[in-house]
């Protein structure tokens, strides 16, 4: 194992260094001290090849993408993203994988102002698993439960490129040329909504990133408040990716279900909506009013005024559909 | 994925609720405020099936070892457990498998009052990272790089069992059946020095715990500190069963190169070792000092007070063993 200890020093020069870090990368912890009296976030999550990227993806985007999701959870919290852990399993030493990997890691930390403070790097099949944490005044984060009926119901950016990519890889449908470059991005480099997440900490009500589909994130965030929701789906973002490769209920279907578009979605009551959207104006994010929170514990949709039945995805259950 | 989302509720039921843990499992981030201006220690460990224990090894003691590994780095900092975050990777949904795992990762939980505040569940070959954090007062913390020429070297415990019992299960060393049980539980079941660590917070200058051998994390010790260490090997302590199953040199050097003991190496000045045999007295672990550090920048090894040549473990390079 000793070459597994030597890369270990892989991941030990990076160009961020935060002064709440006390001691970095190399004891038998990381220590660290928030500077004033914070709430801290914490996330874990794991990318396993060929489960939740397919095995030739770059390796690159897979660092990038390792850190993109849990940055989104913490997005998600309005917290201010401060230090990642990184445990990597490998099947063997590959340096070019390893400048490729680590690069992806370290753009997103030096944008963000995140420092690795630590891991672990053992050998087996490949995986990542990043655990991150964030910052956030005391007292101020927003969580998945506090929607209430009227509360408008939000999207940043556009809703399903990240599925609609994985399906042009996958050979099922076909994506005009001009197009693929953008989508292969938004699967491969997701953009974490960081600076969006933190600009609602004040006006959203609740949040969810949207990793497992927007039906099954406003189910997540609909149980957890114990509300419903109705979408409007005229409203829903698509990209014009989206509108030129598929039909109008198969794109609407796949940005419903389809997964992986690590945009927010949130809500906000009517007395904060014009706040949140000033505030937002200051961000350059383009946030979409998809429908509104009911006391119906269901999620229902419509289109042209008309309820139309849900589509393909049991909202019920609560279920992940990725 | 419907199913590895709902295990995830398998992981939620526990005992332990921290008053600064905010918001718990369920959320993008779990919330946390520690409750006084302290450090916090982070770390992150992988157990990755078939490299870190051997595959037919019971999920009891998987789930026990994936904490006590993370918990046995937090007490090197001299730090008190707090938070645990798990990310599992399992090949399939076994209930029974997962109820015997839970109770390993619980009952070590529960007698620290550590709280698992997170995680993530996905499909693949089996592996499990813990990110585990603790608490210290502000600036007193351990760390490895503290070590002083003269300054006294101490282990916890026995050194050794763990490597004898894998020596043992993979049937090259003859066991007899009377110890069988008890160095089996010392691989299986390490019993992380958490009460040790932070007893040792006011008297030791540096710590590290064993996990890659005596010699090895030694080394990483020195290396920190900027010193040399000798070894009196006549003072290593052994249990009865390696005395019993290996000749005093095959005991020796496994007892310096086998990893897995998971007890605490640490170094205290002249000034600080009454006060910390004192304070440990109470504790109810048995220490035993091993030897002295010096500013030679290498370790040697003496037995009956004459130097012998450092075993088959390269120290120069820093290299790890396991």
């Amino acid at each position: 194992m000793k070459e597994f200890e030597l890369i270990k020093h892989f991941f030990t020069e990076q160009n961020v260094k935060r002064k709440d870090v006390l001691l970095g990368i190399g004891d038998d912890c990381a220590v660290v001290l928030p500077t004033e009296q914070q709430n801290i976030v914490v996330t874990t999550d794991t990318l396993v090849s060929g489960v939740h990227f397919p095995e030739n993806t770059a390796p690159r985007a897979i660092g990038h993408k390792a850190v993109a999701v849990n940055l989104s959870d913490i997005a998600a919290m309005g917290a201010k993203p401060s230090w990642l852990s990184l445990a990597i399993t490998l099947p063997e030493i590959d340096n070019d994988w390893l400048t490729e990997f680590s690069a992806g890691v370290f753009h997103l930390c030096e944008f963000y102002n995140v420092q690795l403070i630590g891991g672990d790097t053992t050998q087996g099949p490949l995986s990542i698993t990043i655990t991150a944490q964030g910052l956030t005044p005391e007292g101020k984060y927003l969580s998945r439960s506090g929607a209430k009926t009227g509360d408008w119901l939000y999207v940043t950016g556009d809703i399903g490129d990240a599925a609609l990519a994985l399906k042009h890889l996958q050979g099922e449908v076909t994506v005009d040329n001009s197009f693929v470059e953008t989508i292969n991005a938004k699967l491969n480099y997701p953009k974490p909504r960081v600076l969006v997440g933190q600009a609602l900490r004040e006006y959203a009500s609740a949040a969810i990133d949207i990793s497992d589909g927007l039906i099954a994130d406003l189910g997540h965030l609909c149980q957890a408040s114990n509300v419903g929701a109705n979408i409007v789906l005229d409203a829903v973002p698509l990209s014009t990716a989206m509108h030129d490769s598929l039909l109008f209920n198969d794109a609407i279907n796949l940005a419903l279900t389809g997964g992986d578009d690590y945009e927010l979605l949130f809500t906000v009551s009517e007395d904060n909506k014009v706040g949140m959207e000033t505030a937002l104006s200051h961000v350059g994010t383009i946030v979409t009013c998809i429908g509104q929170i009911n006391a119906s514990n269901t999620i229902s949709t419509t289109l042209n005024n008309k309820p139309v039945p849900i589509y393909n995805t049991g909202f019920e259950h609560f279920s992940s559909t990725v």
